[in-house]
């Protein structure tokens, strides 16, 4: 990746040039909080989205799905506090009908218009509110609306997740933003969770598209909190091209420094995801090393991030690394136990598969922090990947087994 | 499965003719509890085993599967407290030293001794306790002890698992028992956790291999408590004939019948081990039909029953089908939408991928029960298949986040 010159920029997805959005209250959440978000561009622009490989696909994304068939988007309007999945036709014309809704108010075509949903599964939605909220976002839409968007799309999340670039190209400043949010059902496989990236560098659709792919694949597709995937999940890149300069195709040298902005934005959101995830009380870093394949070290980083008792052993601030030796174990990742090294924050615990005598006092301290890393060296090649996740904590349990979410 | 006459009996391992077994404190689990079991056959019979596909095997694994090579056992020897894992050549030789130990008490080929350990990761083997626990329990040997060596294999167990039963075959009465061992890293991909199943009946040692694998594929390896696997997972099976008759091969009409048994013996020791996983206040039975093949049933079943919101919903007596929805969504089986159905704690909450208005209250009361059944019928074909599982609770991240286990 081209060591780019990024510049931390406020605004989320209004960041960069040629985007106004919005966030209002539709009475859709029970707790009157914002519930409907538009971002919307100054004209149709390329785009590109990923979404949810679940065979349950929510009725957005399947609407979603078609509409961007063509690689072009005018708007993406996003509801949180229902997710209209489970809800079969019925659900599917509500999708629609938001769509058609946003085009009447923009004077765009309803295929340019993309709809997410976040929120309850199994219950039609409340289109009374929903199409009053979405008239109302129309109204409110703003230059620097970034943060009120990022704030309708929460759910269980507790705290707002937006950031941005900027940075320089040829001579051109170019500005990369971007909103997300959590917090359960986040595994990967896709997107996971909704994530809308906005640019005003001038990408075509075809580079959009691969440049999108190319960044979630190596963040938001791996981050996991409980292994689970949402029927709703999506991930959507804006490009307005509002910065000026000539159409940045994938094959012109520009590219691999736009798209190092993207990968650099989705991470830092998919970090946010997963430090917010249901009752995390830390970041869990997974890096392995030393793989005979970047699938093998992604498969035995995912064993690792997605074991309950490595999970809980972090929460519980004890430097189990068994538990790590345990995971890799059962993943698909070729591995010779003469040769592994296990690393737990920073601790040397495990080399040539065996154990290595540690403090346990430094391994409390370092536990302490609230970003953990966990690192694995397989000794057998070149094969690296890095996974992020949270621990497994009393308050998952809580938040789940006490809210209908 | 042959309807077969099945009646209860006490006893574990030592309830068929032909087995001896004990169970004393070595002083390896600090607790002072039992932690050296010795199941002792009469002579050496035809005996089979199954074991962990972790690439991390812990030392027994490795000594156990050269042992079993031939199919013939005398003895198994098994401790508790230290899982003889990630500890290297000493590790391989410590196993091979407890075998040659058994061998020498019992005038027997150290080849004929198997050897299984349960507990902690890393830590040396107190070889010294060990040996002295293992000549105590040779002195301990006694026909009615099968309790005995079911207490000492218990690591977080909080109750013993054993079963037995007695059935006719051809004027004959035989019996097959067995104990087991959870109740954490429980997680399909074989035998998962420790388990040792006792018959007198003569069955070969083909005939003995298959009945075991079809009885762990059905059993054993449909059971998840957390999705981890352990290091040191076995499942071994010995035949002493002593109850008498022919040998019984695997195309005898006889097998038919002792192979359903084992299953039987096999499928109640692995619900003993969900009803009492870590943490676990109820036994969940996710049943998957009208799948396009049974491989995809077992996938769909398993993504419901190792899904933390599915098991955070039971924890909670929450019947929120919509998180089945989505782990059958997630899972790689075929589905068609429109045409799932699930109920959930025998209460119709899903039908044609839709929702299905139901009394709250019903609900409420049947998740009250301390066994709550999720069913699933995806309506593509006739593929079916149970997996077990229990909820996910406060107390499995206690047990896991405070106890280096």
């Amino acid at each position: 990746m081209t060591e780019l010159d990024l510049a931390f920029v406020e605004g989320g997805v209004t960041a960069p040039f040629g985007f106004m959005a919005s966030g209002v209250c539709a009475g859709i959440k029970k707790s009157g909080r914002k519930d409907v978000a538009l971002v919307v561009a100054e004209k149709p622009c390329p785009a590109a989205a990923v979404f949810t490989t679940s065979s349950m696909a929510a009725a957005p994304v399947i609407v979603s799905r078609e509409h961007l068939a063509e690689g072009t988007l005018r708007a993406i309007v996003v509801n949180a506090g229902n997710a209209n999945a489970c809800t079969g036709a019925a659900g599917v014309a509500d999708a629609r009908a938001m769509a058609a809704s946003v085009a009447a108010a923009l004077g765009c075509a309803a295929s340019e218009v993309l709809v997410a949903s976040t929120g309850v599964i199994g219950v039609p939605m409340p289109m009374d509110l929903v199409l009053r909220g979405v008239a109302e976002a129309a109204e409110a839409l703003d230059l620097v609306a970034g943060e009120d968007a990022a704030e309708a799309i929460m759910t269980t999340d507790t705290f707002v997740k937006t950031t941005g670039v900027a940075f320089e190209v040829d001579g051109i400043t170019y500005t990369v933003g971007g909103m997300a949010k959590g917090s359960g059902m986040i595994q990967p496989n896709m997107a996971t969770m909704l994530a809308f990236v906005t640019t005003d560098a001038p990408l075509s659709s075809a580079s959009c598209d691969k440049a999108l792919r190319s960044a979630v694949g190596r963040t938001f597709n791996r981050i996991t909190i409980d292994s689970d995937t949402s029927t709703n999940d999506m991930c959507v890149l804006m490009a307005s091209g509002a910065a000026g300069g000539a159409e940045i195709t994938s094959h012109d040298a520009r590219f691999v420094e736009i798209a190092a902005a993207i990968e650099h934005v989705c991470g830092e959101l998919a970090r946010m995801v997963v430090r917010d995830g249901e009752g995390a009380t830390k970041l869990i870093t997974v890096t392995v090393t030393g793989a005979q394949s970047e699938h093998d070290a992604e498969a035995a980083a995912f064993a690792v991030a997605n074991s309950p008792l490595v999970k809980t052993a972090v929460f519980g601030a004890d430097a189990n690394w068994g538990r790590v030796a345990m995971a890799i174990g059962k993943s698909s990742a070729a591995v010779d136990q003469a040769r592994v090294r296990i690393t737990f924050a920073g601790i040397l615990t495990c080399d040539g598969g065996t154990a290595v005598a540690f403090s346990e006092e430094a391994a409390a301290t370092a536990l302490a922090e609230d970003t953990v890393e966990i690192a694995v060296d397989l000794g057998l090649g070149v094969g690296q990947a890095t996974v992020w996740t949270c621990d497994l904590s009393y308050d998952y349990v809580r938040i789940n087994g006490e809210y209908r979410s």
